[in-house]
């Protein structure tokens, strides 16, 4: 039995495999229509993640299985004090498969360890949150035909964000892809990323400060918020934060089949006006998120569809 | 595609069509329990409605169709600054077609204008609740055999009751139907309903104070809660408070053939004494509901059942 | 119609009926996977209680009906002062079966005398978790092959514990069951329980305060939690806490067939090393739960399968 804990959980092969599958799910729907008949999904969420959870319902839905769980912390028996272990032995019990969101670093793994059934970690505190990735390679794979030979720009608050870390480790493993990390001083990339991942295997990457700076060089822009707390103080902040947000004057410098993509929700670094725009295809990556979430729950369930 | 904003929103002839189709579901249920299969309605519940949720989950289960969602704010992504236009595009790639309540007037009709899926305005703070109103259009038509010549008496808290004031609008438009308005003076029907919903289209009203004294005119009583604090001072609330808390004493005055409707939840403005009496229609009302809100998710799905 | 309010409520004939329905659910679970299509479960939840909810649900599930409802008092409509009895027939218009948890002793009581649905009582307040005591009863006569002669620790926190209640009442109708409570001064079972149910019908018992001192006499040992909160002073407990908690060492001295339970969730009174012990039968008793959350459901809603 496998789970799935890291984006690195799976091979390039594994990973063709399941980005092959989710691509035949979007093409054939009702080949797999039937497939999950008769099997539960738990989604067991300590923390709420209103698009994660219902990706993940509408996925096993889509496969004709069904759905149970919780989706915070204060409707569950943690308030009564029992362990993640625990929990996952009684889940066990009521469904087939557990997509698991926890705040703490490391819960799913313990949950794991001990399950009867697959685990899926759909976010765990800073650390990982292997299904966003996924739905990312897709995105990239469908819209730009390849995962491989092309300049990607990560943009924002580069620091923190859990979803850009685990990128950057996925597109590692395929060749010729160019990184450019697009940041203020204080949200800039962490060294253990760029020296253990890029620099040891010779991968090339840029620093700038300004979007516009590297614009045109750009095959996907990959968005994230710029939280005003993270700033040292308010100058620095007001100084740089329409550096980051992403207007229609920008994306005049961008190629014509860039496209811009972002993990969502989004507050007010990717202007509305944008929307309008064929390049961005951060609504269609939910989409591509739940054809992702199909492929992956058939491939931990072993479910083979002909 | 359309969506559901306001109870006006169907011509008459499409409300006859509706409520035709609703009386067909009640008379044969078995006919339309896969129409929707492979279906998915999304709830998305800014506040919590028990009622109103659960009643659209059973018309959609009823339907054969699946639902995903959530019911209070505090476990959406709202609570993360996302706007409701960016949470529809993200609904629409999880579900067929969507019920939402929101406390703000308006957010329903800004989410159908990007929605790629029809939206149900299941309530939106003090405004529109259109399948409230079907529902009580179909019981009316169910229970007293038509929509027109009749007299109404609509008793309570008249000037605040969304319900109430969507109702008046609704039959306003057939033959025949008189309106008689019970409420204290500090809870009376705004001008701007009587005068340009009835008065500017000759529909005749009267307005009184005590149930009582019209009792025996009524072929539908629709009561609402009259609450304390909308009172201008406490001696008011304990003069008038009985004369619009409908009893067996009440009810022999009334009609044999009268039936007595009411939105619910009550709290005491329906004594429980009345439950028994067969005149009491408000509990069959909560059934109609469900088979209006089949109705309307197949119309608004185009799904056509022979 | 019946509605399941105590565990007491089946004669003990009825109830080896629906055990042996949940022990051939357990043995052919493909031939129930139908019997409840196009039928819905209203999990009617006042407070929350995640393993109780998702047992009932996983029921359903796996008999091909559905589910709706709600999971605490916070999202359902009790916040608007609806009583019980109007909560349940609008319930009743929406699903064919519920389950209703509440803080408050006889409101599911209150709610079957009005229901048109039949009602399980999932647990009111210190009162009655009848679905509990079921899933014990199978339990004990899957893994001892039988419900008499034998030998029953109960052991912990015997005077507030609604669950041993409730199984020292069901057990005390068979043949030959032999009680032993192992619990502090201040945590003894009510005499009323042992007056009126063992005294009155001749039902041998025996009262300790050391769970190693009768270890090594039980078939079946019945663990539940101490809290320090029951305790009169710091001392006691600091005194007694540990003769409370199982672990390895006490285990040596138990029967090689004898069986551990818990109803869960633990905290500390079980060591986790507890867990690897083929004895340990805690975790198998949730899955029991479900088996015979399917026969009841099939039971009351009056489904044959053949």
């Amino acid at each position: 039995m496998r789970h799935l804990m890291s984006p690195l959980d799976f091979s390039v092969e594994e990973l063709d495999h399941l980005l092959d599958l989710a691509h035949d799910i979007e093409l054939h729907p009702e080949k797999y229509a039937h497939a999950c008949e008769g099997k539960k999904l738990a989604t067991i969420f300590y923390e709420p993640s209103t698009r994660t959870r219902l990706s993940f319902e509408a996925a096993m839905l889509n496969l004709g299985g069904n759905v149970l769980g919780f989706s915070s912390a204060a409707s569950s028996s943690a308030s009564k004090g029992e362990s993640v272990s625990d929990t996952i032995r009684m889940i066990s019990c009521f469904a087939d498969i557990c997509a698991m969101r926890h705040p703490k670093e490391g819960a799913p793994m313990v949950a794991s360890a001990v399950s009867s059934i697959p685990v899926i970690n759909a976010g765990d505190g800073g650390h990982q949150h292997p299904s966003q990735t996924l739905a990312d390679l897709l995105t990239i794979r469908s819209l730009k035909g390849r995962l491989d030979h092309f300049t990607i720009g990560l943009c924002g608050d580069l620091k923190f964000g859990r979803t850009v870390h685990s990128l950057v480790r996925a597109l590692a493993r395929y060749e010729g892809v160019k990184f450019i990390f697009i940041s203020p001083e204080e949200l800039k990339m962490p060294s253990y990323i760029k020296e253990e991942v890029l620099e040891a295997n010779g991968i090339p990457y840029r620093e700038v400060e300004r979007l516009e700076d590297v614009m045109s060089d750009l095959d996907v822009l990959y968005m994230t918020r710029v939280q005003k707390e993270r700033f040292f103080n308010e100058e620095d902040y007001v100084r740089l934060k329409d550096f980051y947000i992403l207007n229609n004057q920008k994306m005049e410098l961008a190629k014509d089949d860039m496209i811009v993509m972002h993990p969502l929700p989004r507050v007010n670094e990717i202007s509305v006006e944008v929307d309008k725009d064929p390049r961005a295809a951060y609504f269609r990556q939910v989409q591509y998120g739940v054809y992702v979430r199909m492929a992956l729950i058939l491939t931990l369930l072993e479910v083979k569809v002909c």
